[in-house]
């Protein structure tokens, strides 16, 4: 059983098997929002902080922070987002850049024990990845594709996973401190997208021993009523042992999805959270006639 | 794998492992419907006609037909409706009666292969049940209790369906023909209710190799919100592999659980039915970019 422990300075999270599910906040992230990006590029981290704000509101137990704009300097923008971030919110946050200089410069100035996103298995990804996740004591994201790209197979994914987690092990990283991507297809393209994931999470889960995470909203490409798809995927992710995704926590029907799975899990006890968030007033009558409602129907159908 | 086989006079349905999901109708029942209960009483059928024609307009693929009024004759109401609700519909039905007297007039007058709803693991139900199902070759619906109750042990809820099939083969009827209710408690009142039906409906798919059914809202019973979390249970139920339940298919949330589980699966070719049913204005534009949105998505991320 992995229990990946991330933090910020005064908050700790723990993403695992026996955990409520982890919903890591995807809004910060300028990658096709032109507006976000042409202020963050000038320094202007208003949207940033409302975004920041919005999702933890929201329910987001983590914020993923990516400053990826091109011909900027983005290790300074970076670094400059998740101290603003890390000043006005105590979340544990996921470092997200394809630039290693990035992940460097985010680490350098992070308070806590950030979770890196992200490495793969190319082998100079691996290289240039680990040692920093090793130097800074931080946690990773493994995504399993490798130099031959992203396989449909989803055996060929789960051995990719499983060299990157060895890999990590010959850096002294433990396994507990890589949540695996097992990267979630548009079913729209790929008629087996969701049974693929499915098997891929269950076999990371019972024969690899690891968390995963992943883009959930991946998964809807291409298709319409998008957020009750993600919503059905995420539910069915999470009775098959995925323990965390890159999200939008804004999106109401995804979150029902996520905290209707944490109620199916067992996670959510004595459905606290759920009332709590979707508590009716007392004239419905459902919260006080439940149990007997429930011997009711028993007994009408047996 | 399992196939059961259900008709009506003119129309086929196979609840499998392989299918899409099958959902049986729950409406036309008068358990808690004080108005329904008096119009059938006085062999008033309208509201029944009504409600069996918007059940199969919203996918709908069985009705069940349960007359359970107390102190009236429920054999003679039970056929006089299933004959009424199969001169205006083509889907099979299950024919719901704790009654064995009127699960007998019901089957005389059935056309097609029916399911009958239902028997339990108590000796005097099985040898009262069982040769009707043989006589008639029927299906049959196996709620997993017996005398002793219905145990809170999802190991002891998977030997009485076990003892069922056993005792439905002694009497010539194949396991095919079994669908197992393996018995979904109220989460509100139980807390592992949502994991024990996940792992039984595991179980009795890999192991005793049956399809499997439930009445899906009561799960619920007791909490708020319920349509989103019955979806929640829904689609991790069918993640689990359970192909069918009775359920109410007026309401959009859960049917939408179940659609998007269909697609989960592969079990929506092409996507077909889950587009044909949402598509959107093209103005939305998310069918066109689909694929290269996934494109975008993968290459921003790996």
């Amino acid at each position: 059983m992995a229990d990946t422990i991330v933090s910020s300075a005064t908050r700790e999270v723990v993403i695992g098997f026996d955990r409520p599910f982890c919903v890591i906040g995807e809004r910060i992230n300028p990658t096709g929002r032109k507006l976000l990006a042409a202020e963050m590029t000038v320094g202007d981290y208003s949207r940033v902080e409302s975004d920041a704000r919005a999702q933890v509101e929201a329910g987001a137990n983590m914020l993923d922070v990516n400053a990826g704009i091109p011909l900027t300097d983005e290790p300074r923008i970076l670094a400059e987002t998740i101290q603003l971030v890390q000043s006005i919110t105590d979340v544990p946050l996921s470092i997200d850049s394809s630039i290693v200089e990035a992940l460097e410069r985010g680490l350098s100035v992070y308070k806590g024990k950030a979770l890196v996103n992200s490495v793969t298995g190319e082998e100079e990804r691996l290289e240039m990845v680990l040692p920093l996740i090793k130097k800074y004591g931080a946690a990773v994201v493994a995504i399993s594709n490798d130099e031959t790209g992203i396989s449909e197979d989803p055996d060929v994914r789960y051995e990719v996973a499983k060299k990157i987690v060895e890999r990590a092990a010959d850096y002294g990283i433990p396994r507990a401190d890589v949540v695996v991507d097992p990267l979630v297809m548009p079913v729209g393209a790929l008629n087996q997208a969701g049974v693929a994931a499915m098997r891929l999470i269950r076999r990371l889960r019972d024969e690899l021993g690891v968390n995963t995470t992943c883009g959930a909203s991946n998964i809807s490409f291409g298709l319409p009523n998008r957020h009750a798809l993600n919503a059905a995927f995420l539910s069915m992710a999470i009775g098959s042992g995925m323990t965390s995704a890159i999200m939008n926590p804004l999106h109401a029907e995804e979150m029902q999805g996520v905290m209707g799975a944490n109620v199916m899990m067992g996670h959510d006890p004595e459905c606290r959270r759920w009332i709590k968030k979707f508590r009716e007033p007392a004239a419905d009558g459902q919260e006080a006639q439940g149990a007997r409602g429930g011997r009711e129907r028993r007994r009408r159908r047996a």
